[in-house]
């Protein structure tokens, strides 16, 4: 008998007939911050196979620079853009909150007290469309360069507008759809096993967190149209017509880069258009820089921890941070701590603070023991791609629903910022996770499975990139529930009329049979 | 600016870290008839990858051979199987119903004429399943063997028991589950774009079409309930025990391999375990036997025609025999058609009858002008794949729909077999299809659009099975929703309990209304 060990997809994987090839002509509409980061990879990787990028940013960019090898830019002027101070804001307000929040609270917070900040953000987004596509120079030279192709992230909107006013495709590379996980917009979405954003739920609900998981999706359905659906209907009004209905406009890309995976989410249904991503960034790791190499080497069979808050959280209050920092200096282990903060008084010998990391050759490397992280998504995604068991520390919007994943199958602990400096609960926490194999083994787990694909994430989303351009769209993959009416598409009206005629029968077969009856006892009566 | 012609991707699509590779030991559990052919294609594919195969069969197997090289048979004694004269019983009836049926009883005879004979299949299948677990000396052979997977088309039950007693992974090579489109099984299926089987819709439906379609989906869903579930759930409980649902053990499979695809069939919501398969068994053309090149070059400049009604239907009535051959004689294109019944009077000197036809190889021939097909998915599928224009004469099951997706997409005409004898239907309806190019033209955008995918559909399904035996299933992309019981699922107690509780507090709120405006009144009375 044959026993199966592995098998050599390298050998399986024929392709298709090739193609000869010729760059792409893509026109580029990002979102800030790390948003851009993400952006940024896939731009890089659309440059080398040969396409010209254009990317369309703002006077008042923070993170996009005018400047760069691999694209040109278009700069719209603006007045106000989402910049650092606002983010340090929203960053500061959330932090201030999580440390001292109630479960009720929280939840109430988490649908609503973000409204304004979050009206404001899509009001700047709103102008920002409106400023492109008011200034006539600008839209003349992008109807001049003729793309094949707008490439958008539509965690803020007016990508859809601007694709649909150049008549171009639409791709997007995307978690989040104006604050609602992109799912949600796209798919239909059982609330009974598929946990809303913020809920704590995983996909395997008592009956009251399948409560909580519908109100919760009631009320950022809500949240989410006050904070954004008029203003982005105006500006789709204003330059596409009367009749043009934004939501259907934003839910009809052809293709939908989805910055996740089902080893990383719990699988749920999904649409032809949506092509799973998640973990385009990872790679294997490079060798270290000398010092670092040096430093973690140092730690022998202990190993070392890599800890980091993400590219927003560069401060934290003194008396987290010494916590933390007395916290590392008890352990065996070395530490890499990313921290701009001042120096905390604690520090031991072993922490080595700093500015910025190889976050990705760190978690490769074979010494790594443990990634104390806030539950970005690239982070995630990396510890996830290399198989390294986390400590989570949540801070906001989606980081305790990603830990959450990875706790849920074995691989991580979380930790509230609320109480980690509470009865040693943070050291507690890192033994656990580090002398417990079991974190170690599922992480590996997943990770085998994570990279268990036919084809590379980043050569799927680039293929469909290209398949776009190639097939002017893919129109072949879009719904025909995208441009339907809610009742329609729900068969309300249907219903509606089956349980009418229903009603009506049933009340024609009663009135009949009554005068049967009563004709009946007519005759019976006039014969006695 | 550079243009883009269209790309490379040969070069885009680097495989993950080949892996050594060993042979893995397959159980396959096939249908007869035409899924026995479509299920021999994918063992031939898994045996060239070096896996072991063992095949579970009748003794009074119709289609499948004891010995054959690329599988090993574990065949089970019965007394009754679904045979040629059981298949020639059901063809014969549809075919006499068709040629003269109208709207309201077609209807209806689709949804219950073939009740009986379903459910006469049903047992025959599902007394196979209990003939094989009883085999005391069967089961201990399957036991020693040690599979590492179950593969079945479970368009009739019980592999999914078969699979759940011996506790192997499930793999499903499948586009109907037990009579209903496996997608309705799985999937979220708004039927307001859906078209169900049989409904003649297309995912563009009027009001009336909606409501036929919705009427439709309840009936085939009764007709489901009352031919198979308690044979298979008797079978379930016998085996596994009583608590055995039957109905969540069929959908719980690993990977579903499903013969469609979305240039074929309508865009609509999917689960991150269906993997589309549609068109594996399509390949390049190969040359034709010399009798059969010679014939089809001496159709000149005008080209030939196939045509075939497909495995079951070597037969026709005398005078539509005629017909066909008569119209056919008119014609400046040569004819190949497969026909196996009496020679008709009428053929002419450009009509080749013949008993088999190498389909795929002709439908790649440069000198192809035209299908005349009866829409069997195999058929469609080739004609896709090779970019021919059809003429379609579906006869029954899921035909009428499979060339409609055609023919809704510009590729295909449809003829109605009661009609196509009279007034020169048929010879119309090729003539046109032969001279209005959009035909041709739509059919090869299809075929470019099928073509153009990052993994062949055969090399992909073969990656997915292989994965399965790697990590013993694929519990990861298997939905919490199979689980849960239907009212769960759509979350019907949990509206319950809402409206309940908003019911409550507003006669709560009602009340002290009440009671405070009798309090007042009284009040008020009293001063006055």
């Amino acid at each position: 008998m044959m026993r199966l060990v592995c098998c050599c997809s390298a050998l399986l994987l024929l392709v298709l007939t090739p193609r000869v090839c010729q760059g792409g002509n893509i026109l580029v509409l990002p979102a800030e911050g790390s948003h851009w980061v993400n952006m940024d990879i896939v731009l890089q990787a659309l440059h080398s196979r040969g396409h010209s990028l254009t990317v369309v940013r703002s006077n008042k960019s923070w993170y996009i620079k005018e400047k760069a090898p691999h694209y040109t830019t278009i700069t719209v002027q603006v007045e106000r853009s989402i910049d650092e101070s606002f983010i340090a804001k929203v960053v500061s307000e959330g932090l201030a909150f999580e440390r001292g929040s109630l479960p009720l609270t929280h939840f109430l917070y988490s649908a609503f007290g973000m409204l304004g900040v979050f009206r404001e953000a899509h009001e700047i987004v709103g102008d920002f469309a409106s400023a492109l596509l008011d200034d006539a120079e600008l839209v003349t030279r992008i109807k001049d360069k003729k793309f094949d192709l707008l490439l958008t992230d539509p965690c803020w909107g007016g990508g859809a507008i601007v694709a649909k006013y150049f008549h171009l495709p639409l791709v997007y590379n995307v978690r989040w759809l104006i604050a609602m996980e992109a799912h949600l917009a796209i798919a239909p979405s059982p609330l009974s096993y598929i946990p809303i954003n913020l809920s704590g739920n995983t996909d395997k609900m008592t009956f009251f967190q399948r409560v909580k998981n519908m109100i919760l999706h009631i009320m950022s359905h809500l949240q989410n149209n006050i904070a954004s659906r008029d203003i982005y209907q105006k500006v789709c009004e204003k330059y596409l017509g009367p009749d043009c209905d934004y939501y259907q406009l934003m839910i009809d890309a052809d293709i939908w880069l989805l910055r996740t995976d089902f080893v990383f989410d719990y699988p749920r249904p999904t649409m032809p258009n949506v092509i799973y991503m998640g973990g385009f960034q990872c790679k294997p790791a490079k060798p270290l820089p000398q010092h670092l190499e040096d430093f973690v080497q140092s730690s022998g069979d202990h190993g070392f921890i890599i800890m980091s808050l993400g590219t927003f959280v560069s401060e934290l209050p003194a008396d987290l941070a010494n916590e933390i920092a007395a916290t590392f200096a008890k352990l065996p282990q070395k530490v890499i701590w990313r921290y701009k903060g001042e120096k905390p008084d604690t520090l031991g010998n072993n922490t080595l603070l700093v500015d910025w990391m190889p976050q990705n050759d760190l978690l490769g490397h074979p010494k790594i023991k443990l990634f104390v992280a806030h539950g970005g998504t690239n982070g995630i995604q990396e510890a996830l791609y290399h198989g390294v068991p986390v400590v989570g520390i949540p801070l906001f919007f989606d980081q305790y629903d990603n830990i959450l994943r990875l706790a849920d199958r074995g691989g991580a602990k979380i930790l509230s910022v609320a109480t980690m400096d509470k009865d040693d609960n943070f050291l507690k926490a890192i033994q656990e996770v580090l002398t417990e194999p079991s974190y170690r083994n599922n992480m590996q787990r997943l990770s085998r499975l994570h990279r268990d694909k036919p084809v590379t994430p980043m050569d799927n989303a680039l293929f469909w990139m290209e398949f776009v351009m190639r097939h002017k769209g893919a129109a072949h993959l879009k719904a025909q529930g995208n441009r339907m009416p809610w009742y329609s598409y729900h068969s309300v009206d249907v219903a509606l009329f089956l349980v009418g005629a229903l009603i009506l029968l049933l009340f024609t077969v009663f009135f009949l049979l009554r005068c049967l009856c009563a004709a009946v006892c007519k005759r019976k009566a006039k014969r006695d």
